[in-house]
């Protein structure tokens, strides 16, 4: 551990503030560190491992197409890429098409150009404006960045692409469309905002509005996504039909992947758009594996059954610990708890590794948690006796 | 494969021009169609497939890794992250940081990031504009599309960033440089651009102009890095200090990865930039291997054989074909040959797979050759007997 922090601090730029520990193999919801001490993990990657650490089916898909190919180009014919495809699709509930990328801000920048795209009208800037929402978090690409809605991120890396518009709430949306406008683009339930799903009554109002002002409706579901909420997309639990949905953290269970997919069928033309990476067949396989396993899970009941398990043992401890947290907020297996303080949530999340439970924060005050759809109920009763631990200890 | 293209039309969005062909699995510098065709690969995946396909040290570094653990949040230190920067860092030969990402366009979205955080003075947009080239290609987000310099590139998708700024060429670029100038991001070899190596002396003699103006120099490697011109970066080659490089594509041999890395060790801060894919375990096991079996290859000279191999016979096809060909460009195995005119480019492209050799394009009359670094001798003439069958079917 000292030879790889040293290494990191001498060859890694220091963009991220490392908690001390490095992790070397995993199990489901269980992560060990170089130390060899083991953690109950309800972080999982930030959403990314979906089906748990060292999932057996997901790696042996992998290792089995590896020993066939890994990656050709886009110019031909990608067999899991199309399967993938079909899976995704056929998952949502809509009518759409997809494009692979390779991360969630891959897939946010092809959501914005196909905004555009529809937007555009004989070579005119007709309709650019991308309205999105005060707090979301949408990338770190310089356009991503700038259509996140929160100022501080604004630094630094301008000039940025003019056309993004910020809306205070979700019942503010309608108010700034207006003839240049040709998308608005939410999360669901923010992540880096503070795990707060939006009130669904507003949000199928907003629809209808958009739908009436052939203005798109752009969902990233890049975290809550791939039955993060329960349902394949949040959208479906909202019960609306957007005219583009973004996917990647959880899709491929760890490999890189990003995917926008749209009922614009044909907004783009060959050459329009594209990717080396993108959709190949490592990528794909391991998202075609990953969406198998959800899937067969959710038919079984097994997957609701989990977040109805998680949910409970949640709502006992929040209820147990009412000094220290002032609500529970979230959806299915993205939830968390606000809590009365900053400095009390930055102390609960150092002492919950020493406890042996890793969780997240979301925006300043919410104790952010994110476990793997897969764990299990022993996984969840020593994460929760862990955090308790935690909560005595503070 | 009927099968996989019906599902490619019905749920992939058409950005691809897709050649008929569908492979299904590889072995070094060879490929296997869904049909059981064998063809040799000059292309590999664009210059992806470094160490030829189904590598089997790359492939047994990654079904190990994964055995552990593939993924966690750079919230916490990844082993291989680290020893993947060092590697890196170490084989350049340049004292610099690494930050991952996912794809070519991530490294270059992250280096014009470093250019303007560099060129900003409190708060201000002091210093934001950056050179480009014509003809050159950054990407395909939307402040990459825009770094691109070429013309055709920058519809649909704006309003784009400002700050851009594309000189007819080399020499042009000092004249071009003011005081809103923070960087110049220039390919060495241009890969869509036509394979045309820039002038040494040109090269040399701008960094040594840049460096007195303090003005960054940005070397885009995403495709000549990783020992595609025969040494570990192009700019190597060019024996020039770079204050920013990109990687991306030979690095992961397959896997989603792009790197950036630069002298400003401190130009970014905590929070500054962050991937939630970029680094992990996957993809930067890969990279080491990848690198390891490089080096290994550059030490013995077998690397240097390779390409002196390959380079001798595509004299010889160049020279027993001048009526097609006009001249031979590129730099070790980022190669091509000029063709007389685009409609017999397009018809040797086609022909060759017919025949069994999968060659590229390069801007509008460039055959293009970027085979697998490990390519034996035997594959090599394999694909040049196919390319002159190719040519005699003309």
């Amino acid at each position: 551990m000292n030879n790889i922090k040293d290494l990191d601090k001498k060859y890694v730029l220091p963009t991220y503030a490392r908690a001390d520990v490095e992790f070397v193999s995993g199990n489901n919801a269980i992560v060990v560190d170089a130390n060899g001490k083991k953690y109950i993990d309800f972080a999982s990657g930030i959403a990314v491992c979906s089906v748990g650490h060292a999932n057996k089916r997901v790696n042996d898909a992998i290792c089995k197409q590896l020993s066939n190919i890994t990656h050709t180009s886009n110019l031909y014919y990608i067999a899991p890429q199309a399967k993938a495809a079909q899976k995704i699709v056929e998952a949502s509930g809509y009518d759409m098409k997809c494009f692979f990328g390779n991360s969630g801000a891959e897939a946010n920048e092809g959501a914005i150009k196909i905004a555009r795209k529809f937007g555009e009208k004989d070579g005119e800037l007709k309709r650019y404006k991308v309205i999105t929402l005060q707090h979301s978090f949408h990338g770190r690409t310089i356009t991503t960045v700038k259509a996140t809605g929160q100022e501080k991120m604004h630094n630094y890396f301008g000039p940025y692409p003019d056309g993004f518009v910020y809306a205070d709430n979700i019942d503010h949306v309608a108010s700034l469309v207006d003839d240049h406008t040709c998308a608005v683009m939410i999360e669901l339930v923010q992540g880096e905002g503070g795990v707060q799903p939006l009130d669904r009554d507003s949000v199928q109002k907003l629809a209808k509005f958009l739908k009436e002002k052939n203005v798109l409706l752009i969902i990233d579901e890049v975290q809550t996504g791939i039955y993060r909420t329960g349902k394949f997309l949040a959208s479906n639990y909202y019960d609306i039909k957007p005219d583009v949905v973004t996917l990647a953290k959880g899709l491929g269970g760890g490999v890189p992947i990003g995917v926008v997919m749209t009922t614009l069928k044909d907004v783009f033309g060959a050459g329009d758009h594209g990717s080396t990476f993108g959709g190949n067949f490592l990528s794909t396989t391991a998202a075609c594996e990953v969406v198998d396993i959800l899937n067969e899970m959710n038919e079984s009941g097994e997957l609701q059954k989990g977040i109805d398990y998680f949910d409970s043992e949640l709502e006992k401890f929040y209820n147990a610990h009412r000094d220290i947290f002032t609500s529970k907020v979230g959806i299915g297996m993205m939830c968390g708890l606000r809590v009365k303080d900053g400095d009390t949530l930055t102390k609960i999340i150092s002492n919950a590794r020493e406890e042996g439970v890793i969780v997240l924060k979301a925006g300043r005050d919410t104790l952010r948690l994110l476990p793997a759809l897969t764990i299990t109920k022993e996984e969840i009763d020593e994460g929760f006796t862990s955090l308790n631990r935690t909560i005595s200890s503070l």
